[in-house]
């Protein structure tokens, strides 16, 4: 935890979610958690972490990461068209916490408080090198998971639920199911769902049986493979696709729904198993239309909080940092 | 089925065994069903489908096949030092009847008799691009499984048996689990297990955590994946790789084990739900003890049939194809 706070202007801050592919930076009227302004670039951790490790030699890596973050600022500060006052500090989560980041920062642990969380949280007092306060948060870890991003976005998605506690399902690449009671993250697990879709589908020996020119479709090919993950072994589930084209023809573009909802119906599979009380959804609006569906077919009920058009949960989540920080 | 069956020098045969990534053929002792002499080549179908595809003008598929498999016959000519009669037939096995090998063949289906077995074959008669009889034998497929080339391992491995009867396990890069009843093949399924380790362990974020210099050991590591592929969810237990190695420093080698016990123990799980009073386990002597250690740790009992040095299953089941067309 942060022990002394320094004094700023507290009526906005820059949001900074830099995760493994992508980099956001967001101005926020602190009050509301609306986004005033956003910029993204695709300079995600892991293609920074690379600049870095080329370049070892010119600049400390924390400073590195600063310099790039600095510009990002400026770059801001021109789309908007108005300078930013020195005293608006920056809050950073994601990646770059992890050992690629700009500085690896120990997980904090369970239970985590959603209303008062206690999180490590670096801070880098303003210098030469860099004009403003910046926090970066750490992520949180069980004793046998871990998570850098999510405990940011679950605060900030948990701020716009009356009741807090359920089951949260926040659909990703690497999916997360958390557990909320009284108010407390107590336990999570991570699913390799998006990511084990993508490979499958470019590198095995059912490239040549998917379709992947677009999305998955959540109609009659993707409920058969919710379904089927019920009652199939995965391993063997995965290569019936194949025979199926061959036997069958298929159709690609059916095959590609398939196994997109073979592998999301295999993770909601302990969804079902738990029977959680109270189901509360989130992702993309790609994903979650897939998430909706394949529980639809399982028959578990869920709520998908409101977020307004101009919020960001990473974003709502540091203001309940921020806010703690400047209190 | 064949309709005329030349007379030709029935004391031996060659067997070719093209496989997706392998060529192998061998000159075989047709009383005994011992190999004489042997020869192998890396250019399995994949690759030479490939390397016809960029050549197709100059000849017809077929024709280009052939006259690879002449050369590879006067390649074992000349290292067994004895020219080969030309009465004496060459059988065909494997992804040489597949969309991409020398002539696509029909599946041939459910039930197949392991000891007068219907496969579709295809006969080339003797001519001037190919100087011997071929025989070509197709695959087997059921409503929503398909294998080419292990109908022909089956028959191999059953004819050593004196009951033919039971649940065989061929362990491979596709793994196949075999019913065998009233010594025909009633029911079969095919699995993705070897190819998503290699997948998962090479090009997934699981590729930081997993050491691949080596071939996995089957110690506590392997046994600990095998156990808890029974309880956990795979999309889940996948990821908990990752995060034992960043919380406690697992150790690389020790993941991999642990990645290939949890991908064959998921595959196994079957087997634990299915009960089958006898298991006969086949597979190369690598990926046997695997499985071997895996049905220990599972408390499935198993048997392993006896095949000698100079025996190679593949051949062995097309003696019994060679014996049929000659009779």
């Amino acid at each position: 935890m942060v022990n002394s706070a320094p004094i700023f202007h507290k009526r906005h801050f820059l949001s900074c979610d830099w995760g493994t592919s992508s980099f956001r930076l967001r101005l926020i009227a602190s009050a509301s958690g609306k986004t005033i302004h956003a910029i993204s670039e695709t300079k995600g951790i892991k293609k920074f972490y690379k600049s870095w490790s080329s370049n070892r030699d010119s600049s400390k890596r924390l400073d590195y990461y600063l310099a790039f973050l600095g510009k990002q600022i400026e770059a801001l500060e021109q789309s908007c068209s108005s300078e930013l006052d020195r005293s608006i500090p920056v809050i950073i989560s994601g990646m770059a916490s992890s050992s690629i980041g700009m500085k690896e920062l120990p997980y904090s642990s369970l239970p985590l408080s959603l209303v008062h969380p206690e999180l490590n949280i670096h801070h880098v007092q303003p210098s030469e090198r860099f004009s403003r306060d910046a926090y970066l948060v750490s992520g949180i870890c069980s004793s046998n998971d871990v998570m850098r991003g999510e405990e940011t976005e679950l605060l900030g998605l948990a701020s716009r639920l009356a009741s807090k506690n359920g089951f949260y399902i926040l659909a990703g690449t690497h999916s997360k199911h958390l557990r909320v009671k009284d108010n407390h993250l107590t336990a999570f697990k991570t699913y390799m769902t998006g990511e084990l879709f993508d490979l499958i589908a470019s590198k095995s020996i059912l490239a040549n049986s998917v379709d992947m020119r677009s999305d998955p479709v959540p109609g009659h090919g993707f409920k058969a493979g919710v379904k089927d993950a019920q009652q199939e072994n995965l391993l063997h589930a995965l290569f019936s696709i194949r025979a199926q084209d061959l036997l069958h023809n298929t159709g690609k573009p059916r095959n590609r729904d398939y196994l997109s909802g073979l592998l999301i119906g295999t993770e909601l599979s302990e969804v079902v198993a738990s029977e959680p009380a109270r189901v509360i959804l989130w992702g993309n609006s790609r994903l979650q239309r897939y998430y909706a569906d394949a529980l639809e077919v399982l028959g578990i009920d869920f709520i998908h909080p409101a977020i307004k058009g101009d919020e960001d949960i990473t974003a709502l989540g540091q203001r309940i940092i921020f806010n703690q920080i400047t209190n």
